[in-house]
């Protein structure tokens, strides 16, 4: 499948490197991609900067956000969630059109320190602000609430553990499960429509306190039934 | 010990008929003793009524919030989330003075139908407000993430799920530790101060999804790392 993913942090990383091993043909979209392969220095949470990673990936292409987007069958946001309307909107609604867009971001507001709390909550959520401000994508909420390393290698956790997807479209959500058993995810939740999306973003709270407690970002919820 | 359970609802009745069936002194709190014992309808539920349940476990004593609340060791608010601060001041500030106070409520607001959201989060939490409201309790909260049942037989599920304590007190914790284990539950995991319970109250908005795609409350999260 031609796969574009949005954002060339941990979570773009990632799931372009998984989605590449896999055989898919990745282009990561960028605002600037002179730009960023010419950065040099970690990030502000001391990951190497993304030319160190697209040197070990060279089968990924590197684009903007609307060039990664028009050749695409299905795009994943991996953007942060305070720049996901503004990435979208770079990437093009047009490029976008019934297509299935991935909706992987949270809410997370920084403003007043760690932990963060959410911009968006409870009577809406992220994943419908994206779905209404590009009616004609197929939008599926799903992998927010894990890390980006377990995101797509899940069985590294040694147990099965649960992922959730939400979206209106069903043959999207299809598409979408697909993906996510070539991951590895054994145990896939649909909780319905994209409403739902509230309840795996408002999840982001306790995941960030267990990352607290635990000490480590290497867990996963498991839906016990 | 002597323990006192706020709430005549589903959970008051689990915690209180478990406690009492592991040898615990328990008296139910409610705001008027002879009208909760005549009535004779159903709840909005569909639950039986309080004294159904009451004349199977003639050892629980039923009496006034205050009179529970004055002669216990260890109170258990099992109220609901709107009625939590005004249930707690009923059984009053000196009578909860210096003890546990184990917090169950969530801040569910049903006003706008099913599924409800809630009143307060992200920035405040129910269990906080307790614990500014009432200063010299030492309060613990714990099982608002899990159906009544569940909360008083974890191994009904056939499986290790995980459930979370969060308080500014470390002994209260303990306390409460060692009777979530006389439960069954076998993976407790202490988040943090009472700030944790934003966390914990945040997961309702996926537990009450999730209870509609699986078409069962039977379900709990196991935190798998």
């Amino acid at each position: 499948m031609n796969i574009a993913v949005l954002g060339t942090g941990m979570v773009g990383q990632a799931i372009a490197g998984r989605l590449h091993g896999l055989g898919h043909s990745v282009v990561v979209g960028t605002r600037d991609p002179q730009a960023t392969l010419a950065r040099t220095e970690a990030d502000q949470m001391g990951n190497p900067p993304f030319s160190a990673w697209h040197s070990a990936h060279p089968g990924v292409v590197l684009a903007s956000f609307a060039d990664a987007a028009v050749g695409a069958d299905l795009v994943v946001n991996a953007s942060s969630g305070a720049a996901t309307l503004d990435v979208l909107g770079l990437a093009g609604a047009d490029n976008l059109a019934g297509k299935v867009l991935v909706d992987i971001a949270n809410p997370l507001d920084f403003s007043a320190g760690f932990p963060p709390t959410l911009f968006v909550k409870d009577t809406d959520s992220l994943g419908e602000q994206v779905q209404r401000a590009f009616p004609r994508a197929k939008v599926v909420k799903v992998l927010n609430t894990l890390n980006a390393s377990l995101m797509v290698e899940p069985k590294s956790l040694g147990e099965s553990s649960t992922v959730f997807v939400s979206g209106e479209d069903p043959a999207a959500k299809a598409i979408v499960v697909e993906i996510l058993e070539s991951f590895g995810h054994d145990d896939v939740i649909d909780l319905g429509g994209i409403e739902t999306a509230r309840g795996t973003e408002m999840l982001l709270p306790i995941w960030l306190r267990l990352m607290g407690a635990l000490g480590t970002a290497q867990f996963n919820f498991k839906v016990v039934r």
